[in-house]
């Protein structure tokens, strides 16, 4: 049940193209049952997933200065709103629509089913369908959310989540799951180690890059001076609501599960993706105990998303020890990648970076580790193809903002906070040390 | 498959006083699959909705000041409990049993079905049916909750809790899902933005005009005082968790899922759930920056709860378009009535009136915007009885609990905070400023 | 359908010992579509009772007091980690693989089942049935976190959890939920009052004793010094966020829901479980009030939680009143045994050993109480079993633990908190009044 371009074979199947995989002949489930089955699974994998907004929201405000809490809620919040409204108006049609080998679908906004739903024969409900692609382009943009945090203008960054969503994305996506042409190379992303996460990375380092590191993080001496989230609890709480949400984000993407070898696929993706990220948590632990004589909680909880971004391209196919394999040394990427990127200067003040884009690689590029049906030639194509068109694409928007309305806040905007500036409401009014950091 | 009393009819179906609508002739699921599928459907919505009592109290506690935000947990997880019990001994059978056209159902306890579950006509276990009704329940009272923070008193409000929802929500529920006089005029309201939202907000109205303004909110010279909230990240956890819990909300009142337009009609009701939110959000942001030349995180996050609340009334039957617009009507209606319920001086500490009640209004007036097979002139007649009742039996009750036992504080303790005199545990022990504000 | 022996039964079938009673002869629902049933009852109970590890979190982290809270969420995501890891080496094989009527079952790593799933006459995939039983064996190592909280080094914790999933607890589980000597003799824990509560139970009470109470929390006066929690918000979330995951917890541990029988029991145990958590609340929100004057918001938490436990061993066979008693007792439990528990100069940081130990060996003694397939002293017999092999087992840990590598912080690294000595970041580093306290 090995699927080499798992999501863009149900997704064909749904706008018409070819007979869905999803209605198997599996004798003593009925094509009905099987449908409202595979519809079930998009439903529950959606609202998982969906809930990682909120994951992100808490991740951030935890990981932010408390002059910054705000500003991190209210782009958490807008963003996964804007995706919703611009995976309808373009993003689903261009990633999915008559794509066929190519590079890019068509434009158009989308339509649901009809009210008591499509025919039988599409396999689940396109509304359905809709919903669970819907919340991978949100989580696309949440990921630039945080490495741009504390210094960015809150309109740009919108106005950047608009063509994220309803552009880069959907075209990149189109290249592979929406049967374009590096589906048909053979490239291999099961649930977007690479389409999701890297995508997302590579946006937040070309932001980064352009919009330079925070005031005071980093002095002429080459010194790194510490700015600490304004709360572990909520961090933490950001951590389990992405873990709790990937085992929709990667059983879900399973796209099935109408049959008894479906049903069994999506558990055993559900405890990988436990594992991968277990071993994520358990490495960096070790890790920063050896390295800094002290535990690093930011780095645990980074570990863990370092291991669930790593098992993401390929959940099914790894044996428990392949799937500890690849998310312990995901975790171990996160603890050596946080202070390489200081020392290049890049301020990325969540650990996105090293978190999405890194461990997205190295997920995606050691697939055929344990998928025979993939090479690691055609994996490197299909990362370097997304790294390059995403970080072009999201530079020239960058630098168009920058040009056109300027994307970075004043110094004496900075040292007060965004939440004071920009939202007009602060996070913490009666606790702290407010703006006077 | 348009519903017109989709509720109604499926408890009516529970009670057997006819035949379900859930087990529909659908060639190719049995009945017995039909009925499980139903089940988990409750069963999923149920935990859903569930979590929305976490919600609103995140929420809450994020926008009351510290020294009250104790009072506001323990509020929370008492009136859901208190809930749970009422809508056991009284309130299922007011709501549900033998209504017939009337106004009002039966008294006693409900009984679950046996161990073994009952007969299969029912279409689905009454034990889920019960949970999925009485979570909706314990939402309206967690509606009220929010509105009179901060100068109510512990015992009274509970006492109102138990009013509220072992007779007035059920009996008023009755009308209209229990098969009463409403739904058989026609009227509709298909997961709650009438019975839940506004009910809860008629009943918060009530409730803020007996009690009054909290102490310092209006100048004489009518200035309003800002009082600010402690915790953004807590508001907005808190409407993210409000969030996905409507999916189970809306998504679940479709009461069915064993067949594949029944899943289907879920699917869309999610989709179009999503875009309303989405669409709040988005106005709100637009229409701050527009007003106040800066983004109001509260009101995007009130803007959220709006659109869900407006699509609430019917979300089934809008198109994409058509869930934007009323939607994003909700958000507007929050920014503007926010201000205007302070010009009026009604004191509604989380801003519960806007969303839940005028929000709740708003979405069941435009039902016939999307569903041909509604009036306007009856879903006025809807919304006129609802308030009437509500607002009526709910002052009568607050009133005699003025006279009985007084609810308010006095102003030494509403300057000193509610979590000091009644709670006697405070929320930040080692935070901020205390009682000093 | 009364199951005696509920997960000892299905898991034996797992393993091919014998025919798992999921595939029960219901005509109507085929023999695929019980296994894809009973296998998504798995996933989503799994991914529910995951979601605890983050109520654990958010729950212990708002009742330690700031200077130790990132302590605390390292340990708890560490704790799920190694749960994990642990679960798959030895723990999964030792609870369930030949346990056969003995006391413990086999050594050795588990497999998944295949890339397309195991044959159907297992009647559900095994890699579900593990990440299920996987989660409650993580349950139990965070019942521990919470007692021993804000005085015990970092990594003999962690050795101590290591031991305690990989060990104790599936040597523990394996004489009932693996088949072993106490399911023969008749003795019934539905999903854990005993076999995950009070273990975890009793594994924090040996290590409270063995380590000592907090510096300063008893006066040699016999006065106790209150040490508040930092955060009611945060504790009140967690208490949400393990009420909405005890649905799965005692929900899915009926195993099955490919019968109408099945899934109506799943309803029933939804309904009865959410009654006694709120009779927990109801009775000691009066308590408090009668014996304080005042409310204690801590106390209704934990009034919940010791309703959930309460109720675990039994939740099917009780009528609503019964549920009710049971949880209401369970509250009660909690109110007068956190006083006892400072008296006898206990210290347990978060009220774990009311809330897990001692609601725990209320709600298996009280099993006869509804389940007449079920004897009081077989019941006792099992409690004590249970009591003294992980209360001798923990403490001989605990005395090498402390002999090896010392088990306590210094008084000074005490004072100065652990999130500064062991984890390096602080929770809260721009509020509070940190290590000064």
């Amino acid at each position: 049940m090995t699927k080499l371009v798992a999501k863009g074979a149900a997704t064909l199947g749904a706008l018409g193209l070819m007979v869905a995989p999803a209605l198997a002949q599996d004798s003593g489930v009925t094509a009905e049952t099987q449908y409202i089955l595979n519809t079930l699974l998009f439903l529950i994998g959606g609202f998982l997933v969906m809930w990682m907004a909120a994951g992100f929201a808490m991740l951030e405000a935890g990981l932010v200065r408390s002059k910054n809490v705000s500003m991190q809620c209210l782009k958490n919040i807008a963003l996964y709103s804007i995706a919703g409204l611009m995976f309808w108006i373009t993003g689903y049609n261009l990633m999915y629509a008559g794509v066929d080998g190519g590079f890019i679908g068509s434009f158009g906004p989308y339509s649901f089913d009809p009210v008591g739903g499509n025919a039988l024969d599409t396999g689940y409900s396109t509304a359905s369908d809709w919903f669970f692609q819907m919340v991978f382009c949100a989580t696309t943009a949440s990921i630039v959310s945080g490495t741009l945090a504390e210094r960015i203008k809150l309109w740009p960054f919108l106005v950047f989540t608009v063509v994220l969503t309803g552009f880069i994305y959907p075209i990149a996506g189109s290249w592979q799951w929406g049967g374009g042409f590096l589906s048909e190379m053979g490239f291999s992303d099961f649930a977007g180690s690479t389409l999701v996460h890297s995508v997302g990375g590579w946006a937040a380092l070309a932001g980064a890059l352009i919009l330079g590191a925070r005031k005071g993080k980093y002095g002429a001496d080459g010194s790194v001076f510490p700015m600490p989230g304004s709360s572990m609890p909520l961090a933490t709480l950001g951590t389990f609501i992405l873990w709790l949400g990937w085992f929709g984000f990667n059983g879900a993407s399973q796209l099935a599960m109408g049959t008894i070898g479906d049903v069994s696929d999506v558990s055993r993706i559900f405890a990988n993706t436990n594992m991968a990220a277990a071993a994520g948590v358990v490495v960096a632990i070790i890790l920063t105990q050896i390295l800094y004589k002290k535990v690093d909680v930011t780095m645990a909880l980074n570990g863990a998303l370092a291991g669930l971004v790593s098992i993401t391209a390929e959940p099914l196919a790894p044996s428990v020890l392949q799937a500890v394999i690849i998310g312990g040394i995901g975790g171990a990427i996160v603890v050596f990648a946080v202070p390489a990127l200081d020392k290049l200067k890049i301020d990325d003040v969540v650990g996105a970076i090293p978190v999405h884009l890194l461990a997205g690689i190295w997920g995606t590029f050691i697939v055929p580790f344990s998928n025979a049906d993939t090479s690691y030639g055609t994996q490197l194509i299909g990362i370097v193809c997304y790294g390059v068109f995403t970080l072009v694409a999201s530079a020239i928007v960058w630098f168009i903002l920058k040009a056109v309305m300027g994307i970075r806040v004043t110094e004496e905007e900075e040292a007060l906070g965004l939440d004071k500036v920009e939202i007009g409401v602060e996070a913490y009014p009666e606790f702290g040390i407010g703006s006077g950091r």
